[in-house]
């Protein structure tokens, strides 16, 4: 019970006196100051941090540079007594068997801190900082990665997807594994449906955010992490998004990023596929407490098998995005100058229509024109969920007369970024007309939609 | 088994001898040419149209003028031989203890026909024709109505909002006991926000649509219409929409008019209530084949009790909207110039942002100069769930400091509804502020939004 205080040299890793279910206190030195973490020694066969279970149930993770180690009580008898760290030989070996992920950090909650000051949350992590937070990580596979961007998603550009897929790219091409980005919630949902249709990858791609930052207890972003790191290991190889698949830490959905939308300004849950199934469940082994990454603990459920398996394509890049695209709303009493500013200005322009994909009488002539000038105009339903069908109603009729493209059942965000990929890649209008009604990335069911209303 | 055929005089209703069960043949002439109808006659206790259930199983409402009936075989045994019509004094009695609907309609697939030449659907039904389609409506009540507009309702504007407005004060100040709006579905979200703030009513106003024309086997029409009539004879005293809660013709729920959105383009159960439950279901009886409108059949279950009750407050008529006022979505890429256009334009805009509330960091500049020459500018997320909370993040704390006035869990169209309205009663910026962030119509709930991210 005596307790035994070690001090770790600078920037080298020793083996402390403490094992497996021991109590420990650790005091980390940072640039900010000392940090005092206590909790319950926790396995951490291939982590070279120290793992300790806190008190209020979460793990935590500790790089073993610069740290004062004090035992507070050890486990009971003789069992978990094996210092920790002992076999490093037998684990760098173990090592070369597990695959490698490529983390490619963008920004965002996952990657972000509460500043105590103002309350505030800012991103500021680095990749190193998310492995230091989450040490189950190097349990999955060997973790590399580097900082792409540091920012808040909501300033995310065409351009910033673009210099985005060509690092992915890269990466997949020096053979990882499999690739994760950590990424702001606000539009993940639309850079997976920009590098959807940019890469055609042969291992996962994976993006991960946040819901809560992971400072704060009810934190999803260790399990996000997790389960995201799971899919990267896996034969899944399309771009998806993987978020809590319910308000409890059970499991997580696997979303294809052409489908998935942000539908919840703040609950876990918040992503959702739309107009499709997830392509499958993560399931997160978390009644044992600790989260464990092995075994039925943390398993994949595939939902929809029509999904591209590892290795079954070469990459391949198409890396391109034509900013002059926008989206246009329309709402009732919407004048034709708010459309007109847009057709005037845009070589594309998706309008999220009313119903079945619909717009005022008024705009239909101003659509028209813009067409004959060789502007591109989708449409698409702000009701988000079902098909655009401009063949029931008179207004739908003369919308198509007027040169308007159907946007079947794509998410109206996700055929914004499609219209600029079509435009990145061509110019001739007919092209993209048919690349817009062409399934490319799982974003459209070829489907007519007569069948939705002539039962 | 002999055919008997009668020719009924122009305008002029005659008891037919044909009873309850027997299968008739009715040749209807209308100015369009004959209609042939054949099917097994239903009970129409408090009709005076002729029932019969077609063999697609639905039924449907004749009036009984300009009508040739044959009946094409006698329903078995003696019963059901009573002819029907036949105690119309005692019926005359009844009606006057029933309460009394009125029906106002505006257009859309309710009201709307196929033209089978062209396959199209246009809006072209009369409330006269509404109650000949549905007759079990004058069960439930005294039907009286008259045609407002007859229009698609991707075409109404703020200034339909407040024609029809007064049309329904009107109506309860001339003392009907409820009142029913048929509706296109496409924009009917937004006229019942728009009538939720334009009138404080004592008796239900309820508007109902219909997904499927009523010309289709599958149409919703007749259910929505006699559910939303049970909704109107209710102590619901607010602004409603009722329509099918499910994909089986099983119940409709009765949403609250700032909180109901159309979710999906063609499934029945389109509209949902968000960050709100349902105000209550009807229950429908489909179980017994024929819809009956009476007993445990047709009831209506209180989900949330926190409603205006009938006759609670004097009816208030607060008829004004200003139409310079425009819901704009951003998206990545957008450029500050689109934001631009609207503050230069218009008196206030309603931005759809991301996640909990945020855009670019460009358009926050925008925004501070367009608040400072009086633009009022109203925030939303475009998740539509949850609630907006500019004070977590960097971006949010930006826009506060720019004057975004924050838009609680308000949907983005009731909130461009509710400044329309609010700005159409005073140009008092303060006082809009203060009007944008006080709870109306059950559009908001007033809770601070820390505590959403403070777990």
């Amino acid at each position: 019970m005596s307790g035994v205080i070690r001090q770790a040299e600078e920037n080298r890793s020793r083996s402390p006196q403490f094992g497996e279910g021991d109590r420990i206190r650790v005091k980390k030195r940072t640039r900010k100051g000392v940090v005092v973490y206590e909790g319950i020694v926790m396995p951490a066969a291939f982590s070279k941090n120290i793992v300790i279970k806190l008190d209020s149930g979460y793990n935590i993770g500790i790089r073993p540079e610069n740290v004062e180690i004090e035992v507070i009580s050890k486990a009971g008898g003789e069992k978990g007594r094996t210092p920790l760290h002992a076999e490093t030989r037998k684990e760098k070996a173990m090592e070369r068997e597990k695959p490698t992920i490529s983390i490619l950090s963008t920004g965002g909650t996952i990657a972000s801190k509460v500043d105590y000051r103002t309350g505030a949350v800012t991103a500021q992590f680095t990749t190193e900082d998310i492995l230091e937070a989450i040490p189950e990580l190097e349990e999955l596979a060997n973790i590399e990665g580097r900082v792409i961007y540091s920012i808040l998603s909501e300033n995310m550009r065409p351009e910033h997807w673009v210099r985005l897929a060509k690092e992915v790219y890269d990466e997949i091409k020096r053979g990882v594994d499999g690739v994760m980005i950590t990424h702001g919630t606000d539009t993940m949902g639309y850079t997976a449906a920009a590098l959807s249709f940019m890469l055609r990858s042969s291992v996962p791609v994976v993006l991960v955010g946040s819901q809560r930052s992971a400072d704060r207890p009810s934190s999803d972003s260790a399990m996000n992490a997790i389960c995201a790191a799971k899919v990267a290991t896996s034969d899944i190889a399309e771009v998806t998004v993987v978020m809590h698949g319910s308000t409890s830490d059970d499991f997580c959905y696997v979303h294809r990023g052409t489908r998935v939308r942000k539908m919840h300004t703040s609950a876990r849950d918040a992503f959702r596929s739309i107009n499709a199934s997830p392509l499958a469940k993560v399931h997160y082994g978390s009644k044992s407490g600790a989260p464990r990454v092995s075994g039925e603990d943390l398993r994949i459920e595939i939902l929809d098998a029509n999904y591209r398996r590892r290795g079954e394509v070469e990459p391949e890049l198409r890396a391109h995005m034509e900013k002059r695209c926008a989206l246009v709303k329309f709402y009732p009493g919407a004048e034709p100058e708010v459309l007109e500013f847009f057709l005037e200005r845009y070589k594309g322009v998706v309008i999220e229509g009313t119903g079945l994909g619909h717009v005022s009488s008024e705009w239909i002539p101003k659509i028209k024109e813009a067409v004959e000038r060789g502007v591109v105009v989708v449409m698409t339903s702000q009701c988000l969920y079902g098909r655009v069908c401009d063949r029931v109603y008179d207004t739908g009729r003369d919308l198509l007369r007027a040169g308007v493209i159907e946007g079947g059942d794509m998410l109206p965000e996700t055929a914004l970024v499609k219209l600029m990929w079509a435009l990145g890649a061509t110019n001739d209008v007919e092209e993209v007309k048919k690349i817009i009604q062409t399934n490319i990335a799982g974003e459209l069911s070829e489907r007519t939609c007569i069948i939705l209303t002539g039962d």
